[in-house]
């Protein structure tokens, strides 16, 4: 036997007592319900990976719903491949563009709300497993919602289904009451090395 | 008068300000060219973040690819989706399961290399806009490939096309070289309060 096979062998059997490990800690966890679910952080992905679940939920059968808050003005990937597929779920662009662009406050507040009620449509909706607010803490955040009737409302949403909320600067209220958070932070960003905003990558 | 639209009005000429503000900063960013782009981290979302840019891409009638380094052993929604579209783009699962899953050093090695070889040639082909390695960074930090090989192909690769790639604990080495790092940090995850993983939302 030489020492590389060797060094296989005790590799393989340290695997094999990962193994088990691992399936006594998966046997003790059972629970199943709809998550709520927030990304959040200065970092990139927080949208993408949204939408990446929502790829994951339509390959399991499971239908769902995106309300966009404000990427409006955008021209977007996303938005080009969803609603070219309307058969696939239901994509909805409710949002103004970045406040700064509407400079319209009264604006922003219609829009919001506007969204904000077909977002509680579609959580209400028992035909909808995923819904996703892309964005939504950015309008928290700019007070354009009051943060108060939304945590008050999701406290009580069904448990039948996942609901994703993404933008940067989440709520400490709503971090409070969500399952599953992920902050995505910027390591490096090549908008700092002067790069433009590419394709298919952040828009 | 009243306050409230006062207050509107001041709120509108300050995002006036912010517009203008921004559209100097974004004329300084005109760089363009494919982007080699790192998910890390021990938080979720980094390789459902790499789909959605997929779909983003795809959006756009860019044409993506994608080898899976790990997930050989799951069914996944990814999965099913994107091979129930096989028109929509390349993705091949080509990874062995978990290291403790397989057992097989040898084995994970040989698995390892065939992915590779099958990611440089995506990498190389000119039809392909976007290369997705999903959870290389762990067939990287387990040594299953040789990192010093990896950085010096990517280092010379085509910079026509972009190339995003997963997993925890990336090496020094690959965030060294890449354009667009984004660190995944998990902040409340429901399998500590005993969840399953759930459909949909981790595979």
């Amino acid at each position: 036997m030489t020492d590389e096979t060797e060094d296989y062998s005790r590799h393989n059997a340290r695997m094999a007592r990962v193994q088990a490990a691992r399936a006594k800690i998966q046997a003790r966890h059972t629970l199943e319900r709809g998550l709520l679910i927030v990304h959040t952080g200065n970092g990139k992905g927080k949208s993408s990976s949204a939408f990446g679940m929502a790829i994951r939920s339509l390959g399991w059968g499971m239908k769902v719903g995106i309300v966009q808050y404000v990427k409006g003005s955008w021209e977007t990937g996303e938005k080009t491949f969803f609603q070219a597929n309307p058969d696939l779920l239901t994509f909805e662009v409710m949002g103004e563009g970045f406040t700064w662009d509407t400079q319209d406050r009264a604006r922003d507040i219609a829009a919001a709300r506007a969204a904000w009620e077909r977002s509680k449509a579609l959580i209400l909706d028992p035909d909808y497993d995923f819904v996703i607010l892309d964005e939504l803490n950015i309008v928290l955040r700019m007070d354009t919602l009051p943060i108060a009737e939304i945590v008050e409302f999701l406290k009580e949403r069904p448990l039948t289904k996942h609901i994703c909320i993404t933008g940067r600067s989440a709520k400490p209220e709503l971090l409070e009451i969500a399952d599953l958070v992920t902050e995505f932070q910027e390591v490096k960003h090549p908008f700092k090395a002067g790069f433009k905003a590419q394709k298919g990558v952040e828009y």
